[in-house]
């Protein structure tokens, strides 16, 4: 097996950084090594086969997104990336492992949607991905697959408390599906929105004539994010299960969030690129339907209401414990526009995989956060709260070499006409600009990004068969 | 140089487990290897000089303890422990460095008393050690010379709120202090109780005739360390300084802490083995006068008021960042002894520093925090606080090779007959059990414990030059 | 019409004591006169037609209570006092005023459910009686009933969040029904319990054969009550209702309620003599089938987690604005006894209503609360809740003369055997001790109750129209 | 004696509206009476000397100004209003009663101090005055004269945590004063803010050249409130004392007590109109030294901060319980002028006595609070807080006439010109324009104010005997 050495470059992780050169042997890192690469007298760079230079460079464990939905059926249409055009647009951006979520759809065997989600995934991946179970009907005999799920490396589900008809469980199934979650050490993910009273709104609104995009985000009023969130941290409360909220966006949902880890609670909050940056003002109030482009769940919050400050300061303290994308695309044409005159009907979901770590770095670059607190949020945290720490979120001897060479000297220009390798007709993030640069992204030892190309192919990245969180407090 | 080679332990940082060997040529790490050494075809361990086996050990960052009084001036009395003393009797408990405390008393220049320590410790210690300063006077000189504090490698400073007449600043010497801090970078310590009131408390125990040693508790009411780390809280959210505040006892004191950090000010916590596991009633409140031997302030709480699970808890939730000794020995003869009759002439302190490690490895065993915790309020949060991390805090190329094998399958008895190296005549912690055992220390690439026995000497241990603080929010 | 002058006793209001004459002609008050009832010279009770003498005495507006349920029907069965005996009873123990709960049912209109009770209570009660409209089912057609009830003198609701397939509204249905509390005024009243989770655990518990009373307590976990009370309060935040919260026993609802009331939200709640006095564990716990006497929901809360202390801070800090009695009585006989072998077939409820105004005095007595919050929580603050403050809840010129002496050197023997009214083969509250006494109760200028016998008749109470509230924060 | 009728009003109480006659006999009213004064056959108000139509006005009791300062010596210069002057515009503002501040200045007896106020105030006031008694130096010989303040009618005293070298306590000066509170029921009332570090941070401002008034607010930063009122419920927390907060202008503050209180403890707080109305930006910062009119301690708040929404809310949730006026009047010249140059110089106080119930009513007109708050907060509480209910605060048989009428059709135009009686040679409150009128003013029985005149005499008014604290929760 090829030999790579990473020299002469800053490695950073969660708690500091250091001068260290990492050593590559097949698929793991071996070794890192003071600077230099003299061993006991022998120059260890001499002999291997490949040589990356990384002066002046952060090296960092590759990115681990673990919020995305390839090719999800959705509002009568699917997320516009496959697979593999996600995943190879997360290489792109320094992210080497993805979390999608395989549907168990209302009616069907929960074993039956996670093969339908392997058949998707399998073989087309440019990088190493695991699953998430969306549980979308719980009874008898999805309660008893869950069982099942931890052998098959699926160690979290996901429920919804919003989209009653769709994916919606009411709180006597959440409530059972937490009991299993305590029981099994399944981690317990939660879309924590009040899908029943948001749809009242919506059906209001929606006669009221106030159909544009900017409605959605007024449909999704930050109380009902907030009442969803407290409602699963009591189920979680009573039942002993582990929480995981997923795209948190209300500074209220934050609150909550970190009064119940002041109490001790195993509460754990995500949330997105998109809530830190963009705003219900801004973009979903942009003139006639580009709001559109923006439309996700939770929706995007009132700037005027600072919920971004919020965000940013609650992963400083760690009452967020990271960032994913909930990378959902959709092109405006034929998709997003099946809802121009109702905006309930604009399919739900922003696309940002490719974007995450750089728009995360611009955060250290603004002084928002560290950059240790950076590699912990994008990678270490990620990794550990979804059981793939060790193997991924850190450089380590026995770590697969999942590694990014970032140039903290470069630039990089988000925009459709520029950098932009998602499927979709247009870029989320067109126009931002950060002071930071994906040099090279390295993947199970293989250099799949250098100097601005792709060296990867379709089906390099494998399954990983997760554990149990290694998160908990 | 020598070489030494750590091979088949598991490796735990503050994040996760790693299988991996340690390299170690002269005083530094500088390799950490997939098991087995094999590099590149080459067995590396081949041409080491020393080779330790860690199989089924934990190969850990030697511990840092943040909070040691070696030699203090207190009371008409001295702390017990010399720095030679207390410096070896910490690398029997796998602690490979203290920062103690220099002391300017009221009336003397800083410089002086940052001297006198000096002269105290070099060529004494048998591990590193750095020194945080006690500004015991704040004025003109006082504030002048901090900001000569940081080419002296001293990156923070200690005020008290506590003990009118000998340490006290009042809250225009605090603020002045802390816009310093602000200023420079300096971290703010701080005694949190108010002086003022618990001794006027204290007197009126004294007049009526309740001079045990378990009045001291009741003197020191919690209200006074609440109130105390709230004022400090809100003089550095007007300045801006970090704040610091040392040996946390009051579960209420832990709010206000949780309570500011939340709100994303730079405030820290840091709790003692004392207040986890002893009580006013158990150990205060012993027989005779036997309490005094836990007179230390802040004091030990009621167990009743549950404040120990509340502190194992903030341990969790990083409410509260890390454990220090705050290790302050005085034996019962001759120094304890000075307060029968009146509690308030009890030297206060408590010698812990030989057992910090095995203690908090316990809670491990106990399932009150996770292994990798342990770790990082032990050593690498001590370490990011108080900038050493890099040298000191972690395992990896370019560190200090300051590291401790770790046997989880080990026992460690501890008791004045058995284990103890302290200079004192009693021990605070007789009759604890600990399973685990401290079975090889390395300090700067040198085997100072192992087999039981000491192999160091005076002088092995070296100043350390800090950095500023590493571990702001 | 008729004259009565009550002389010579302390007059209590909710902000104070007066001492003062209060004399009534007909119905209503007409003067509150100086000690003497000389005016200008001239003797003014020389002419009245019945003096009672209250020296020494308390004389207090008569008590409100504002929750109770003559002839339920529950669980197969019907609340076995009628409003000929509930009021009778209520008039026993000086309260002169109910609030009982007309019921639409799932399937009814509104208009036939308020129609039936009427039918029930009209010219059957011994005291003036008022409504809530129970809205079983919240639908087009119960929606634009509610509009009506404004002049029916019906200006509050309550809906259920427990109790599915019976009284239970979701979360639409109680966002569009408080919609309509905040466009009308209409106070919206909660049982929040979250129904739903609470009868998954009730069937695991039967199912596990743990059937005895006991276990209705530990089904409805205060979790679930924390959370549907958290759940109201943010759903009347989006809306803008006023949202009264009924029966609140567990001390983490008061502290949400709490919050909410700091945030200045109009959010109310009531407590009742049960959860104040009563308990998981001597009563609902008791041997064999006797714990069934008090089932009831929300359920007594646990001794040892000292939720009734905090109840009793919350009257004192008015975080719980009013005690009403929830009451609700079944007999063991035929009623209660449907549940043995299963707790869920218990019917809910207990017979409080003859004994609210005694066993809250006693908290005067107690030093639990003061002698004028026992006047303001009983009575006045009742009145103000539920728009009927000036007639009821006062002692002043042209308010009702409902008027109570009460004996505070008195005592009262609460017992089946002794002074029991209520139409019940047991007492809920036997061997309860009260150290005042019910001397005398007037209800609209008519002396029902004295020197220990009922003076009154069916159908001395009237209806009463109710205006909107007059207690907005 | 005279008798007098005010008939036709609505008379208003704390808890709600009466239609009633209220009959005044000499100096205390002696009956409420149906409205037409029909007793019994007889008209009332046919043998009454003077007869007061209010139809269509507000009948209330008179106000109860809790915090001024008449003839206080402060800063080498007197408040400008003497007991004539400033009890006469009391009178003329709808004001009956005032508690003032008597002084013990340092090294002066209590009793003197108090002596000294009462030779000031006997035989000039307008309005009946009782006493706080302001503890300028707590030593043995105070401590011991705060027990006989009972007996003089002085039930609470006032402690500085700010302005050392002249009114301050330590907190050991606190605490025993606070432990003397706590044995005898006196009140204690705090003026809470860190002065030891606002003097730090005012002499820094002075030096850097930064003199305006606006720096006045700059140096008194709301951490220094905030702080203060927190240090303060902790040592009454510890001692038992029930704790007044005086002028709360903070929001901050406001939630320390709101916090306090939510735990049961006895801590009240008062707020003052110009913390309700007048901001930092607005005032302090007005053009060249016009914001001297206006440097008061606790300082006006920034209005960028919301600090005055968030007063009136705590009025409205009763986490503020009342509204003095500290009304402490300089004139610009002479006195205000002092401090040109140097903002700490200027004579700390605003005069406001005479607006407080327009001011507050007010806030009625405008939604902020309701009718029947406006009289608790302005009369009804200030009475019960200070021991004087019975007498004031309320409109009963028994109680003082202290009577007023007030018209909501009528206007006030608050200015120099126009309103103006304080002596001062400004208005602090030009400008104000009020939706009400103060008709007519009753103190004792007579009639003082009435048809835009003022009928009373200097010495019309006497002094008051107050009881301990009515109000404790």
């Amino acid at each position: 097996m090829a030999t790579l050495l990473i020299k002469g470059g800053t490695v950073v992780s969660a708690t500091g950084r250091t001068e260290a050169d990492v050593l590559v042997d097949g698929e793991q890192v071996v070794a890192l090594l003071a600077p230099g690469s003299q061993l006991l007298g022998t120059d260890v760079g001499a002999g291997v086969d490949q040589v990356i230079d990384a002066t002046g460079k952060y090296v960092i464990p590759g990115g681990v997104d673990a919020h995305t939905h390839m090719e999800l059926p959705f509002g009568g249409t699917f997320a516009s990336d496959t697979f593999e055009t996600g995943t190879r647009a997360a290489a792109w951006g320094g992210t080497t492992s993805i979390i999608d979520f395989a549907v168990q759809t209302y009616g069907q065997r929960v074993e039956d949607g996670l093969a339908a989600w392997h058949g998707k995934a399998e073989g087309n991946c440019a990088i190493d991905y695991g699953f998430h179970q969306i549980i979308g009907e719980v009874n008898d005999a999805s309660l008893k697959a869950m069982d099942g799920l931890i052998d098959e490396g699926v160690t979290s589900f996901k429920l919804f408390m919003a989209y009653p008809g769709v994916f919606y469980s009411d709180d006597a199934a959440v409530l059972k599906a937490m009991q299993k979650s305590a029981a099994t050490g399944l981690m317990t993910m939660m879309h924590a929105e009040n899908g029943p009273a948001i749809d009242v709104l919506a059906v209001q609104l929606a006669e009221a004539g106030k159909t544009d995009p900017y409605f959605h985000g007024i449909a999704r009023a930050w109380q009902m994010e907030e009442e969803a969130t407290h409602r699963a941290i009591m189920l979680a409360n009573l039942t002993g299960a582990p929480l995981y909220v997923v795209h948190v966006s209300a500074k209220q949902a934050v609150a909550q969030i970190a009064t119940a880890r002041d109490n001790g609670q195993n509460v754990f909050g995500e949330t997105c690129p998109q809530y830190l940056y963009l705003s219900l003002e801004d973009n979903l109030g942009a003139p006639g339907f580009e709001g559109a482009k923006w439309v996700c769940s939770t929706p995007l919050r009132s700037k005027a209401e600072e919920h971004q400050d919020e965000l940013w300061k609650s992963l400083r303290t760690n009452d967020i414990q990271m960032v994913s994308t909930d990378h959902c695309p959709f092109c405006m044409k034929d998709q997003k526009e099946l809802g121009i005159g109702d905006f309930r009907k604009i399919p739900n979901g922003i696309g940002s995989v490719e974007h995450r770590m750089d728009l995360l770095y611009q955060g250290v670059v603004d002084g928002r956060i560290t950059l240790e607190r950076w590699v912990e949020i994008t990678s270490t945290t990620p990794a550990r709260m979804f059981g793939l720490y060790g193997r991924k979120g850190v450089i380590a001897p026995g770590a697969d070499a999942d590694i990014v060479v970032y140039d903290p000297s470069g630039h990089t220009s988000i925009g459709y006409e520029k950098t932009h390798h998602m499927n979709m007709d247009h870029s989320a993030w067109e126009g931002y600009e950060i002071d930071g640069h994906v040099d090279t992204v390295v993947s199970r030892g293989k250099v799949i990004v250098d100097g601005g190309a792709y060296l990867g192919r379709k089906g390099d990245g494998r399954y990983l068969k997760r554990g149990l969180t290694q998160y908990l407090v």
